[in-house]
């Protein structure tokens, strides 16, 4: 809901850009279609009927947007809602599609691999080729970075695939020479790389342990990230591929600035055993690491928040996102309930998007 | 080295509290006359000549304060240089001796108990009763809560004990109730549990995987700290310990409010799953958990350090120490480095932990 006095974002010119939509399969059969005939017999003959995560429970009809969910499969699954819903009403210029579906749960490699090539070829087919607002990330599946480095090159010259989807909770820290290859072909694609909330790897979700509880769950995401992040900048992946970008998704932002602050700091004093990491690690974070506003951790104060985003001491890292189907779906006004600099605003909403991703329109309807 | 023009901070009234100061067994023999014979047999014929960390390794002089190791020890094993480096210079009123040594990493349950048993018995005789400034942790083993528990009966009482002793990274968080014994004894004989980086539990030390390099683990205690705080918050230790107060000691201080910011928001949200949790995160916090400023996460910018005080909402939380003799020894002149207001400075070299620790000089030299 639009609160009385709130700003309307949705007027920025040309459009905003919500870089963080969850379309979904309707059910198990709309990817039959682009699977191998043996990968079709395999799942009917185990009657496996869905691999979709259980992020829409029926007992909690509100972790789905009211209305969101359409007669003939789960919220995200009908384009033409998501258009009524989000497209049209909040004049979004490009949205970015991000498929979590259970793909990168999936352990045989075999099957893993055919069900993300399913699934893209079924996001190029279902979305990406019926409304130009539209781009969409590619799934891969980390048990086997080589096939997932085989999966970009298939599909990473579409011009809807913007980025490569992983998400959080991964087997290895993603500096892990293990993953660069999906970095190599990444990087050669022009392609960001998406790091979005989720993921279930076998690794305790917490650095000590297994927790009891779902908060603990939900407020430990954001350590996840912060590992990640130190992973990557100290294992020397933007040594190596320093044209990659790296999105972090439905990861919150506030804890960056602490996290820059203490990683610098360290630095100074045992960079000797990371040589490949020549200058502070927040200036190549600044450089390579961008992050979608949704859900916004923001204070009660927002003087804090805007303190936060001085701290972060960059214009060019905040991506505008509504987290659309979900619950917890940030309207513009919403995403950061704070008065921007209007140019600040305009990167947020819309062009630092546009520099990331190489959108414009001149070539937009491609 | 006090810089030109820094503000002497020694001269706060009634001297200053380092609350993290490091005391170390200087041979293994040292324990021997507050053992079991059985246990002196043991460790003579299997070989075993230290379980002291590796925290000064010989190869690395500067791991030490140049000057803190003594002829027949390692650093901070000599009370006498304790005094002359640290206690007279700085007008030291009260110092906290956390003796990490290696007992929370044996793993056999009896002999961790009797060389916790012989550390303590070995601070109050070597220790608390030759100097009335200090002040010491109780060390446990937390392979055995109940034992731990006895433990603190057995010496909790002793005048020279504030606290008990835990490591951060743990077999579990520290909120899951196989530790309550511990939080049940701390909490009845008035002492806080701190938790002091170090520990080794077997847990991947991030929520990700094993990392490769050193930095990874040290920049990534912050997010065990922030995993351990959820935890106890989370699971209810306050609620049924309100008395209990928990000391983090070497975790930093600048991840603290967007952790309260995206706990307090997430608890909004999922807070029927906890409903011992009765009010926002972020107080209990700011009642129960106070942090030692060494080593402060500092920004580059000294305005973000206010800004960073400010938003932690509260000027009871922060503990001055100066983790000597460890190399990276924060002067008083340096543990903040920004001017603060004389109150919240009062607060922080002294009152705050007076109020924690009940210290006061009528009783100080008891």
């Amino acid at each position: 809901m639009t609160l009385p006095g709130r700003e309307k974002r949705g007027n920025i010119e040309g459009g905003i850009i919500d870089c963080d939509v969850h379309n979904a399969v309707p059910s198990i059969e709309s990817l039959f279609p682009h699977l191998p005939d043996r990968w079709v017999d395999y799942m009917v003959e185990s009657g496996i009927k869905t691999i979709e995560p259980n992020y829409y429970p029926k007992g909690v009809p509100l972790s789905a947007r009211p209305g969101s969910e359409p007669a003939g499969g789960p919220a995200g699954s009908d384009l033409g809602l998501l258009r009524d819903q989000l497209l049209d009403p909040w004049n979004v210029r490009y949205a970015m599609l991000n498929c979590v579906y259970g793909v990168q749960l999936i352990q045989n490699r075999e099957w893993a691999m055919v069900m993300a090539s399913a699934l893209n070829d079924w996001q190029i087919a279902e979305w990406l080729e019926k409304d130009g607002r539209l781009r969409a990330s590619i799934t891969v599946s980390t048990r086997d970075p080589g096939t997932a480095a085989r999966e970009i090159e298939r599909v990473g010259g579409h011009p809807g695939f913007a980025q490569v989807l992983l998400l959080a909770r991964s087997e290895m820290p993603y500096g892990e020479r293990y993953y660069w290859p999906i970095y190599e072909a990444a990087e050669r694609h022009g392609l960001p790389v998406c790091i979005h909330a989720g993921g279930s790897a076998g690794n305790p979700i917490t650095s000590v342990g297994w927790p009891s509880y779902y908060i603990e769950d939900y407020v430990g995401f954001a350590q996840a990230f912060q590992a990640q992040v130190v992973s990557m900048v100290t294992a020397g992946v933007f040594a190596e591929y320093p044209g990659l970008r790296v999105v972090l998704a439905e990861a919150g932002i506030t804890w960056l600035p602490s996290l820059m602050w203490r990683f610098d700091k360290d630095w100074k004093g045992i960079r000797r055993e990371t040589p490949w990491v020549s200058r502070p690690p927040s200036e190549i974070i600044r450089e390579h690491v961008r992050l979608t506003t949704q859900p916004i951790d923001e204070p009660s104060n927002p003087e804090h928040l805007l303190q936060v985003i001085d701290q972060i001491g960059s214009e060019e890292m905040l991506l505008f996102s509504t987290d659309y189907p979900h619950w917890h779906f940030d309207e513009p006004e919403d995403a950061l309930p704070v008065k921007l600099p209007p140019d600040l605003e305009r990167k947020i909403f819309s062009g630092n998007a546009r520099a990331l991703y190489g959108l414009d329109d001149a070539t937009s309807e491609r």
